[in-house]
Formats: C-alpha cells, structure tokens, sequence
C-alpha cells in the first residue's frame, strides 16, 4: 500500500506510559525518537502534556508532562522530517501554560475527549491552532456512543477549523464491519477533513482494523514498538511499516529498538495479548478491570476472571 | 455473529504438533478432546494420518500416526457431538491402510495438497469417502499460485464429489482485500460446495482473515487452543469463539486448558508472534528459515535475520 498523503504517528511513549506511568528512561525515550527519525515516521507522540499542579512528579515521569526542557533535551531542535506529537486530556493542561508554538519544538496537539467533552475539546483544539500548532480532535471509546450523540460530535467537528477527527478503538472491540460502518459515517459527515486512526490489540485486530481504516480512507495512522500500550497495547509499527510500501518508512531501525528495548521491557511490563484484556475486548468494556487483574495474584487464573466480569451468566 | 451453519475445527494436535513432532502426551491430548467436547466445538484434528513405514516412530510422536487403537485410548468410541478428524498429506497414506469408516472412530479426512497435486488429491478424497468418511481438500500455500493453475484446481475441484474447500494462509501473508478475491473466486467457481478456512498468524491477521471468511460465506472454520501451530500459530480459538453468537459454544473450557495446559506449554515451544515470523508472513515466503532461526543461537537477533532474508537490498 503505497499513498503518499498517509503519515504514521509513533505514540510508544504517550500510551506506553499509561502501563508505567511515563517512567521510562530518557535514554529509552532518545532510542524511539532516533528510531522514529531513522524509520521514516511522521510523528512521534511523546506523551501527555500537563499542567504540573495536576499530578505529583514524584509518581509520574516525565512524559507526563511534556515540560518544553525535557523534550528539549530528547529532541534538541528536531531539525528532522519527524515531527513531534503531545497528546492533551481536557481539563489537565491549562490555556495559559500553552507557550506559542515559536517558543516549543512541539508540532501537534492531539486533543482526547469523549462525546460529552467536544466543545471543550474544539475550544482547546482551536486555541493550540491559535498559537501556532496542527491540532486533532481524538473522540475516545466510540463502541459506547450512542448515534445521535456520535452525530451531533460530527456534527460540531465539521463546523470546527479543526482539520484531522480520530476513529479511536478504545476497548479494542471494534470489528471489521463496525470499522467500516464507522469510516463511512466518518468521511461523510467530514468532507475536506484528514480521518485517523488509533486501534487497541485485544483481540488482535489493531493492524487489521488499521489496514481496513487505510482501505477506507483514512491517512492518519497510529502505532507503536511491539504494539506497546494500555492493556493488550497498540498497532505493531513493525506490522504497519512492512504493510506501506512508502519508501521513505524503514522496518530495520524498528527491529532493532525491538529487540535491544521493547523485548527486554516486556519482561518487565505485561502489554499484550492476555486472556483478560481478551476478554474486555470482545466484551467491549474498559480494560480497567482486566488491569486491575493483571495486577493481582490471580492474574493467570482467567477462568475466575471470566467468571468475576460475567456475573453468574451462563458461560 | 450467528449462522448455523459454520462449523469450527480445532486443529490445535495437528499444527501444533509441527512444532514438536507430534510429541504431546496422551493425558493433554485428552484435555483438548475434552476441552473440544465441553466447549461444543465441531471437529477436533487430532493428527496427520500416515503408514507405518514413512516415519521413524523413535522420532514422532502417535498424533503423525494416528493408528486406530491410539486415537481410541484418547476418544473411547466417541460418542459426543465433536466428530474426529485426521490430515492426510499426499503420498504418505497408503489406500490400503485405511480401513472402513465401520472400523474407526474418524470421521473426517483433510487431504492437503498443493497445486501440483490436485488430482492425487481427489483420488485419495474420492478413496475415504467411498470407504465411508467425509472428505475435504486443503489447497495448502495459495499465495504462491499463480492464476492459470488456481483455475485449473478450482475447475478440478468443481467437477469432484468432494464437498468442502479450503481456502488456506499458509505463509500468513494474506491481507484482506486477498480473502475478498479469493473467496470470491472459490464461491463463485464451486458453487454448492463449502469453503473453509485456515490462516496463519504471521501478521497477527488470522483471526481478522477468518472473520473477512465469514463475512464472505466460509463456513468451515479452523483454530486451535491459545493459537497453538507452526510459527506464528493459527487463528486462537479462544476469540474465534467469543466471537462466535451460537449458543452452542462455550468460551470457559478453553480459557481453563489454555491456563493449565496451553501458557505452561508456551514456555517448552516458541509458537506465536516473533519478529522472523512476522517477515517471512510480509515476504510472502515460507516460514522455513524463520523456523531454522528460532532454533539458532541467534533467535533473538531480528536485524541479522532480516539482513539474512533481504539478501543485501535496500532495508
């Protein structure tokens, strides 16, 4: 698949982080971004910004944040072809701690929110566009959205200047059909607008889902080293880049931060296919029970997982 | 997703067995018959079929034998709602040795084949089922066939007795615009036969594949147990099933022998998604020299067998 508007966002650090609360080294965090600038990546998320009375230092690293010297010191000035990403939650950063984008090395906001949240979330989106950056709007957990509500968010966002809307698989339970389903309402109520995508691994369908999302149209595309991230994690990069033919991607500097990093890490951090995020998946819930399992002295027992989250069904 | 008339064969002894020469105790393959039984799966592929004198028996286990008086140590007479299947590939099952279906507990034969071999196949299809048993053809590695002689096994196929096709992934290079095609073209070519389906999980796209099956009116559908098989592994059965609507199938069996029997196992035989695994799938080729790597001291050096399998182009 070769269509040169499409770009791919590195997000390993920004939803990595969410398994060990952005602690990751500085020297882990140089790695992906020179393997991001090595590869051919366009963006890579470096983590979430916020305002630093929002939460305690002394729990969260430094990719929680995105304070301008911390990313200075991973990325210099980024005089490369990777552009650089943060991801802002409503209400966590506030306008006034928002520099111009003359003053910051980052290039993209992506604003998330969910469906209750759009004018805040247009409102912040405009505001970044206002001082300088690219903005996009991440609606979160649409399998939970009901249509009039989805529609009215549509609605709102293409009133909006905002230029790129996200179709988000929170839970990782989105089918081939839905993703369809979804694409088409997306790019009919969108004209002229940019569709992304940010797929979840649950039930291994994040880079079928992201293939299906290219075929319909979307050119915006989310991955990370090893599929990293929440629960069962991401869509592989090393899946998305041997799938684009784009010449500027590379796959060897990705098999390399591969095996010297993500699988080392992954001893230390349980991202991927388990039973219970599995299970969270195809029963389109939020992973937080599953998390919270994985967390326990019963994490292998997923037969009383599954009897704990079906409440006495018949299973 | 509920359709009555989809079928789902576990193939976990077969394929898996690829990865230990069929080495596995009698006391875990009666686990997966009982699993196969208590979870209402269809069919349960309990080996490779062969004469005597093709393998050393001090090299491979019974499930590459499958002899009679041993399938029935695991299975009693059988009396249960999951038939018994067994694989036969060409030229290793002599006519002779296959004894009426009044005299065994199988019920099913599969006769893989490739291209080349498609008349031999029908011979040996059209043989079991005169002797009593049901019969499918597997055309094995249909990624590599070229037009002209896929059209010649479809028009082979079309003209034989035997009921139901295969559509198999052999490499776990099929994206899903290939199913699309190849679904179309076996559906359209053999009208009123069944098409099933066998993917490889390469890409992390089998179970994706087997649903795009489905949708495309494939009703014989394989998996095996935590995705147990040859490299990567098969499409998991674990979310075939949960995906699966028909009360029938039940998903707590399979998550308790995939936490006794199949996460212990996982740590003796490296199936499932490894980096070599995942090149020989987006090459398109034979995952062989994957296979020889993972046996190598080197299994972990990803960028060594990348360069190894590129001979030298631009990476």
């Amino acid at each position: 698949m070769f269509r040169k508007e499409i770009k791919v966002l590195d997000c390993t650090v920004r939803d990595g982080g969410l398994m060990n609360k952005w602690q990751f080294s500085k020297n882990f965090v140089k790695k992906v971004y020179d393997t991001c600038v090595e590869a051919g990546v366009d963006y890579m998320e470096i983590g979430y910004i916020s305002s630093e009375d929002q939460f305690p230092r002394d729990q969260y690293g430094p990719w929680k944040f995105c304070a301008e010297e911390e990313l200075r010191e991973i990325v210099g000035d980024n005089n490369t072809n990777t552009k650089l990403s943060v991801m802002a939650d409503i209400g966590r950063i506030k306008f006034d701690d928002i520099r111009p984008k003359s003053e910051s090395v980052v290039d993209l906001f992506r604003v998330a929110c969910y469906d209750y949240q759009i004018d805040k979330a247009i409102e912040l989106a405009h505001h970044v566009m206002d001082k300088g950056y690219e903005a996009t709007i991440n609606l979160m957990a649409v399998s939970k959205v009901a249509e009039r509500s989805l529609n009215e968010v549509l609605e709102d966002v293409a009133k909006s200047r905002v230029g790129t809307f996200y179709l988000v698989d929170s839970f990782g339970s989105l089918y081939s059909e839905d993703i369809h389903g979804l694409m088409d309402k997306y790019t009919k109520a969108l004209p002229g607008k940019t569709i992304g995508f940010h797929g979840h691994n649950n039930q291994q369908l994040a880079f079928a889902n992201t293939i299906e999302c290219i075929i319909k149209g979307a050119n915006m595309l989310d991955a990370t080293m090893l599929g990293i991230g929440r629960g069962a994690g991401n869509c592989p990069m090393e899946l998305l880049i041997s799938f684009l033919k784009n010449p500027k991607y590379k796959l060897k500097p990705i098999l390399r931060i591969i095996q010297e990093e993500m699988i080392p890490l992954q001893k230390q951090i349980d991202w991927g296919y388990f039973m219970p995020y599995m299970i969270t998946g195809s029963q389109n819930d939020h992973p937080r029970s599953a998390m919270a399992w994985m967390d326990s002295d019963q994490k292998d027992d997923y037969v009383a997982y599954y009897e704990s989250v079906m409440h006495g069904k018949d299973i």
